[in-house]
């Protein structure tokens, strides 16, 4: 067989979000290795798979508007089983229950992840832009950011190049005075865009509270919320390209705090904006 | 009987959440004139009562930090069924899975409102704000905004003054520079703040898209979340001061936009933050 004709090996994201069919509402999935946070798999990636659930599901109506996830418990090394279902179907626009279920130590079925998914069909209309690209260098100008300093695996799936708020050199406990990160943002190795790797990359920053406090306080996303802006047409036009991708928090106060973020092409589109709140402990 | 023996009557918005339990899970409640907008229910008062499920669930654990609310479809005037379910719940935190439901004219249940909801124990802990107040006239010196051009039933029960980006005067299609709009806001009549009243506050703007185009497109609130900052002691502690909201769009492309907003007391401590994706038409 000629060599062209050997199927390349699947990307690291597509492999750790794949889903098979298993029943009525019903996909089953495993946790990735690739993507493996300290205690479980990278945020991003669970929020992502919630997503493809509803991409997958036989009876999708138009294209992602919006997504909450909310990350209910632990999930553990293993089999996943993902749960999507139509709440309700209207002419044009459709909302979703997803949930992701593992079989827990004593056999019982438990929710790791509730997640409500809008899709719509999508027309052209009147458009603007209130949140422009901020002018910053081009990313080929830019050292590549070096996370070999917190060794978890799903930090070597994206290529950062940080133009401010770069994960602090030294946790000396000063604290900064804000909480802006800019960076450009890709898959590693480069992958073309769709909704679910635009999801994951709106989980990319690390907290927020690390950033202001430089001290590595214990953090949890507790929700997440994704605004698609692009359709999928225009995801597909990016290609591999390099994203701009920046967060920063709104306030911390009594255990919780809560980060927006924005994400753009390099042509300056708005691909999505993306909020979060976050626990922390201390 | 003495007059001071004598209930005064409810608060109108306390009557318009009300939920009565109907078994397991369930609540009964019903749409509120007082609250009417053009063809259903304010959205923010829609939001309180999902919010409200949970707070009178006997299983409730902690305090709201997290809500989302999806507009699945119309809510019509009449019964309203709660359903509110822990889909986990942990040492300290606890996540919620709540639907209203309604009996549609061919008698088969309507899921209208869908929402998650994550409440949790909250502890003293660092803290800082990234969003200070910003440095505004006080209320008293700002005359209440007049919204007798636009009557409908629940922009009667807020008391706006605004400071900018109030509702336009004419409706002539000039673009408007930017979309934020600041305004002293409260309760008519006035009423002690609440986790429900906040909510229903997070969601008193009237559309971006209003503001930016000068012209009254139809639109629809699609989704929409609330982050809590401050918990049940601090909201009491605010009375039925005024609050200063803020809120301006980031995108709008293809039918949709997003917006941002932000809610402080007069001590200027930020009590939550609210985002939601709107629908519009052309």
């Amino acid at each position: 067989m000629p060599a062209d004709h050997i199927a390349p090996p699947a990307h690291p994201f597509d492999s750790a979000i794949a889903l098979a069919p298993a029943g009525t509402h019903l996909f089953n999935g495993a946790t990735s290795p690739a993507y493996w946070n300290m205690i479980g798999p990278f945020g991003g990636l669970t929020a992502a798979m919630a997503l493809q659930a509803v991409l997958q599901h036989p009876q999708l109506l138009g294209e992602p508007i919006s997504l909450t996830v909310n990350f209910a418990g632990p999930v553990a090394q293993g089999p996943i089983t993902a749960r999507a279902r139509p709440a309700r179907t209207n002419r044009s626009t459709q909302h979703w229950w997803v949930e992701l279920l593992q079989t827990g130590a004593d056999g019982t079925e438990q929710v790791s992840t509730t997640a409500t998914v809008v899709t719509a069909a999508r027309r052209p209309t009147w458009g603007a832009s209130d949140t422009p690209m901020p002018a910053v260098p081009a990313p080929e100008t830019l050292a590549r950011s070096d996370r070999s300093g917190t060794p978890v695996a799903w930090l070597a799936r994206y290529e950062v190049r940080a133009i401010q708020g770069d994960i602090p050199q030294r946790w000396d406990g000063q604290a900064a005075d804000d909480s802006l990160s800019r960076w450009w943002l890709r898959d590693d190795p480069p992958r073309p865009l769709d909704f679910a790797s635009l999801t994951a990359m709106a989980d990319v920053f690390f907290p927020r509270v690390w950033l202001k406090r430089a001290s590595r306080v214990p953090v949890g996303t507790v929700s997440m919320t994704v605004y698609f802006h692009a359709d999928g047409a225009q995801l597909t036009g990016c290609g591999s390209g390099h994203l701009l991708a920046e967060a920063r928090a709104l306030n911390f106060r009594h255990g919780f705090f809560d980060q927006t973020g924005l994400l753009w092409n390099t042509q300056g589109q708005l691909l999505c904006s993306t909020h979060q709140i976050v626990y922390y402990k201390e």
